[in-house]
């Protein structure tokens, strides 16, 4: 048993000039990970013949297995299907099946008649395994070159999900066989990535060559990812488990979470455990907390709603803050939040509220608070507490960690009360 | 004068595994672009020796500039600068200016103790010119190698940014002599892609070959990009900007602006412009509206709030919402957002106001009123308009997409009224 090792290209102009975010390569090497293929590199090329050539040629040179994606669609500047029939000495011929599905997608599917553009998507080099393509128009194709194989998709994302999950996927695991993948991953928040490589750098150096151990920061918290193979999978979960443990143990003050969740996750779990609600009362983050927390599927069960108070009076009308409170300590202070979140908690009636007040910049800053100056304060009907963070990033950073620190702190705040 | 082409590598087994969707490269490529730089291809690879090194390898056969990510953190998982330096033959050696920076962002910006790790960072290939970097503890690293030059920078997207911005880019500019490229760029709303292409087909298809035309589709708008480059700038522009006028005329009735400015930017000029002032109303899209305008900087301004209704209780209690509406039209109703509207306007006093309560899924689904469907109001105290939209998207992408729908149909509303 040896492992297997994949690259994946992506073509086309739009990936080069930045226009477009690529997810399919992400997403396949998610898919193949967890089929316990290992992706060594990724790479993007643009829609040249040249270009493609000698992508697949480096590719080659390492990879098993090449997935290619992009380039197939029926205009003149898609020139992947062409250049792989060179590339594998093949000639165009017509797929029988692909013309009949062609034939079908615009017939029943797209109600359009059928140009003879369209009918050219059935044409494959004749060295080529045609992977029929139940969601669109181009095939996918299977070539093999000396003992490497080499798998042609479409770049539309729902198509080639489709060609992967129905049929490349089976194939692979078909064709070799696979260790199990097992990845184990923390959430740490209130500890930074150096300080906390310290606390566990004896458990990191005595880690068996084997066992992979990934510190992943973002929004001031960092995630621990320790990820093996093997192809007894029972016995290598066990293994990682044991390190896993030793690990929880080594940041238990630091941890969030020891399941793969965001933080809008984890406190919707606690919240549904404790059958409680919760609120914001926002204004420098202008709706991106409670934005977090609606992205989550199911959160109107836990979370009432929001009063974004950006404007001076909006704090007096709808939070209640005191005129005098606004001018004597101004909107971004202590007394401030205080007043806002006693007032969400009035308002709407929930278990839990955040009240977040903040300078995000660019303008807005003076001596005493400079852009980044933010107070927040997390509490219940009975309990609150409140702290100040000084931010040093762009507006949307600001915005984005405020979110999420804020997040933390009500955690925090539930896991104690 | 040649072209110069640029090659981008980023390095971290989180990006192999599909952890992470790689948003440096695409970045970097659209800096690059606008300088007169193509980037001609984008590589991942992982946290290893010899992966790091054959990478380097590569893309010094037909780049000009090496660009690399990743990989510079204080942990041991973080191996670029060991390759660098092996890669380069030097040796590591402390420099000077990024011990002080080091200090000095322990010190006065986090006020933690700074640790040997830290320090470390400091240590730098003796072989290289140094790249301060203000933002973190990582100094970007430049190497030369025959006519090839590299460019090491950390992986933290807000640290790259800042390097990128104030050192590589004018070093680039002042290095190679870099043609001008020119875009000018319209946003369009209320038409399709397929339909826009035949509005302007013979425009494009007279257009000569080194003015490039593209379709940049989102959220339901679309976007055209006239591009170019020359090396007399002047001349480039007065070309560009001949077809630029001839484009406008075509598309007039779909115009949002002719600027590239974000639909929440155009929407603040407008409202600075009269003078006025908006608050929204918000359910389905949980304060990502709010979110979108006050990621504008200078946006309290114009904007004063929102009430983000979440539950039944805060549209009849904060918004005024009548629960005999709610019972009998339900929540996601032509009804629900108008007297949505109404409150809002009444509570907040702004000049327009936006409502909207939809079903974003993956639950909550009726057969009435399936997963997608959206009703919104916008409107000032004498007029109002409602709208009802479907969509067919995921969670997150139906709140995307239902946020800058409802953005556009306020700009319209305010054009009108």
């Amino acid at each position: 048993m040896k492992n297997v090792n994949a690259s994946i290209i992506t073509i086309g102009d739009e990936l080069l000039i930045g226009q477009v975010v690529d997810t399919n390569g992400p997403w396949i090497s998610q898919q193949l990970n967890n089929t316990g293929i290992a992706v060594t590199r990724r790479v993007a090329v643009g829609d040249g013949y040249h270009e493609i050539w000698r992508a697949l040629d480096k590719e080659s040179e390492d990879a098993d297995i090449i997935l290619i994606t992009g380039g197939l669609g029926p205009t003149s500047d898609d020139i992947t299907k062409p250049v792989l029939c060179d590339y594998f000495g093949g000639k165009m011929v017509v797929n029988e099946d692909a013309l009949n599905n062609v034939r079908y997608l615009f017939e029943q599917v797209f109600k359009r008649p059928v140009s003879a553009v369209n009918l050219l998507q059935a044409e494959v080099p004749d060295v080529c395994d045609v992977i029929q393509n139940k969601r669109g128009s181009a095939p996918g194709m299977i070539f093999h070159k000396g003992e490497k194989l080499y798998i042609s998709m479409p770049g539309v994302p729902y198509e080639m999900k489709g060609i992967m999950e129905t049929s490349v996927i089976p194939m692979l695991q078909e064709k070799f066989e696979l260790p199990a993948i097992v990845h184990r991953t923390i959430l740490t928040a209130g500890i930074g990535e150096s300080a906390l490589a310290e606390v566990i750098k004896e458990f990191e150096d005595a880690l068996p060559e084997n066992i992979k151990l990934a510190y992943l920061p973002n929004y001031g918290m960092v995630r621990l990812r320790l990820s093996t193979s093997g192809f007894d999978k029972k016995l290598t979960e066990e293994v990682i488990d044991q390190y896993f443990r030793e690990l929880k143990l080594l940041v238990k003050e630091y941890l969030v979470t020891d399941v793969d969740d965001s933080m809008p996750v984890v406190i919707g779990k606690m919240l549904k455990a404790k059958n409680s609600t919760v609120s914001t009362a926002e204004s420098c983050t202008g709706g991106y907390i409670s934005h977090l927390i609606t992205l989550v599927p199911g959160s109107s069960g836990y979370y009432a709603g929001s009063i974004i108070s950006y404007s001076f009076d909006v704090k007096e009308t709808l939070l209640g803050v005191d005129k005098n409170t606004l001018t004597t300590y101004g909107a971004v202070s202590e007394q401030t939040v205080t007043e806002m979140l006693k007032g969400l908690l009035e308002k709407l009636d929930t278990d839990y509220g955040i009240a977040v007040s903040g300078i995000m910049g660019p303008d807005g800053g003076t001596v005493d608070k400079p852009v980044g100056t933010v107070w927040m304060a997390v509490g219940n009907k009975g309990n609150f507490q409140t702290q100040k963070i000084n931010l040093r990033f762009n507006r949307e950073r600001n915005i984005e960690v405020t979110g999420m620190m804020a997040l933390n702190f009500l955690r925090k705040f539930i896991l104690a009360n």
